[in-house]
């Protein structure tokens, strides 16, 4: 097998998570390692960088600046909405002839994987010598053949250690909380909500997720039933919850639906949904206190959460990704896979396995009444959340008999 | 001066925040190390739990879960929104007299410091002696005669990360984003967003604080100006902003008003304002890309997100309150106070002088155009914010010469 000698580029793509530079730093790093990569490139802004051939010269960052920006959440690269369609990836890849790329990298969801499948095969059919990897990257974890995606753990443990809180603040004010999570079509970071309870009667005792149709009538059934139980209910509801029609909940209610270009409504950066659900509450139960936040962008952005385990796992399948290109002359798409409890390998898939398919949670993850979800789902997400993960501590003293009136 | 023997009583009031239960440990625990405490009870859900003679024995509290307690965010003695009258205050001292109640501490915001000095009022009208100390608490930073109060700084440092996040996925996907922070009257946990600003044109790039009425065609030519400047826009707001007539924007929008037992109009706990100054926006500038979050209550109860600093001084004043009581023999409110760069000292005050009364940010903490925050503020604020404090940081590799296109 002969050495291709020329050029790598790298480019993130899609919504930014808190790992994602830990995958661009683990091309890099690894790339430059190699005598016959003669450039690191980077394109700014994702596909819309290639085209437009704005492009940094990676090859000359230092290495400690890379370790600081693979800490720092969201794509360093900077990133993009645009779907290319085939016109789109003929200029790309016109201009990364013209640079002589010869090892491209994109780190996204699986639109991007969808965009690698496409350029690939435009150098297979023009018989250009060029390597291209699929490095999988989304909050969602809804991407096929992995067992989990990076960002999703540091976004899971966020949602997680939210909740851990507001079921305390609920626990000491009482009233009704809805809390509306990410993820349009998968239910895995809504589900997370669950991993922050530490002691039986905790919260968020309802989980909504858009893998189950959502019925008004029992959601209401559930909130009162959780009522005259604890007093209180704090409830985790997916933006992407929909009735038995798929259509969103959230889609019922905006005026005005907004679209993006891969015509997806917009869900995310409203407080629609939550406010629906909370007038939805007051409007049928004898209830005054109904809060409702949406999580929102901080889900996949905030500084300073983050999974360990999660930042391991972006930097490893970014250097796997470098060496299956340029050590093994292979393309595909890299993806995790569980070994052990906990060990994981990375293996290699064909791109046209993972592009534009979508991974729902599985059947055994969600509870009975889907309003909930199961042990077997918190044995699956537990490990991701990685070290140093919060509990949380109530009193334990007794009570104090009554002087002046009955208990 | 005799020795005051007889029980202690601790109670918590008002919004939950990350480092209250420090102020309760404190409490307990120094007031444990007294012979003349004959018990140490803690009041469930505040003054409520007080009338209802629903007190937790934390005599028979262990040392170790009462310091896992503290580092646990929200009320761990649960809290409650009543504000008592005369009436209901004479109930409660009813019920302390029947416990031989000899110390009472209340830790909480300006309601709470007004409930004290009633109680106190009482007590001295009835010559029974009795000592009772408010202990300031609130997110809002809002208490007269404190250089700032404990819980600000673990949810300004919230905050901070928040928008140090959304700056960075803002700017790797460019549009509006507007964050909503809590903050009735006072807007100095919304002015908290700048301290995630780490590079020149990081956001929030606009700041708008209830101490300065908002004028909707000021906001609009704001947005405009940073669009043109930026290509981008992430702006703060506050949930109390209000117009020249005070009337709060959010006031403005929502269909049925609702008010708690203060007589205030509930503000957080629904995405309605940041909805609307979206809107506003979309229907006057040519931008599509808009979107609003509302912090919500994860501000004051996410669990994980603390200073450090906070914590201490939580816990000090706590401690310095039962000193103040039982050793000292005085009555007050102990507040904070800043001597050195960065050191503070705590002093009792007349509760009279604390109570019912609101602090808003002082002049030189906000911009002359209304619309951001001064470096006087950050030099306020950053050594609240603690040890470990996250930082951002970007690529500075060069840009790569263009080959197929003009640059």
């Amino acid at each position: 097998m002969s050495v291709l000698e020329g050029k790598v580029l790298i480019a993130q793509g899609g919504g930014p998570t808190a790992v994602i530079n830990q995958s661009l730093a683990g091309v890099v790093l690894e790339s430059r390692k190699f005598p016959q990569v003669t450039r690191v490139y980077g394109a700014v802004h994702g596909v819309d960088g290639i085209v437009n051939e704005n492009f940094l010269d990676l090859t000359q960052e230092t290495t400690h600046n890379l370790e600081r920006v693979a800490q720092t959440t969201s794509s360093a690269l900077l990133s993009t909405r645009t779907k290319p369609d085939e016109d789109f990836c003929a200029r790309m890849f016109d201009v990364m002839k013209a640079h002589d790329i010869r090892y491209f990298f994109y780190i996204g969801g699986n639109d991007s994987a969808d965009t690698v499948r496409i350029i690939n095969e435009q150098a297979e059919t023009e018989n250009y010598e060029f390597r291209s990897i699929h490095i999988p990257k989304t909050i969602d974890n809804d991407l096929v053949l992995n067992d989990h995606t990076p960002g999703y753990p540091s976004a899971a443990r966020f949602v997680a250690q939210a909740f851990m809180g507001v079921n305390l603040d609920n626990r000491s004010i009482p009233g009704i909380y809805i809390g509306v999570v990410m993820g349009r079509h998968a239910g895995f970071l809504t589900a997370a909500s669950v991993l922050g309870q530490t002691h039986p009667e905790d919260g968020p005792h309802l989980v909504y997720v858009p893998e189950r149709p959502f019925d008004t009538k029992l959601f209401l059934d559930d909130v009162e039933n959780t009522l005259s139980r604890h007093g209180r209910c704090v409830i985790a509801a997916s933006e992407g919850i929909a009735d038995e029609n798929e259509v969103p909940i959230a889609q019922k209610l905006v005026e005005s639906v907004e679209r993006d270009a891969h015509g997806n409504v917009q869900l995310s950066g409203s407080g629609v949904l939550g406010d629906m659900l909370a007038n939805l509450i007051k409007g049928h139960l004898k209830t005054k206190r109904v809060r409702a936040d949406t999580l929102g962008y901080l889900q996949r952005s905030f500084a300073g959460v983050v999974s360990d385990v999660d930042q391991n796992e972006a930097r490893e399948i970014g250097e796997r990704a470098a060496h299956l290109a340029i050590w093994h002359n292979l393309d595909g798409s890299v993806t995790i896979n569980r070994t052990g409890s906990y060990s994981v390998d990375y293996r290699l898939v064909s791109l046209a396995d993972i592009a534009a398919k979508t991974r729902v949670m599985p059947n055994n993850f969600i509870s009975k009444k889907g309003n909930g979800v199961t042990d077997a789902f918190r044995a699956y997400l537990r490990p991701l959340l990685g070290s140093r993960f919060p509990s949380t501590y109530r009193l334990r003293a007794p009570l104090v008999k009554k002087l002046r009136t009955k208990s």
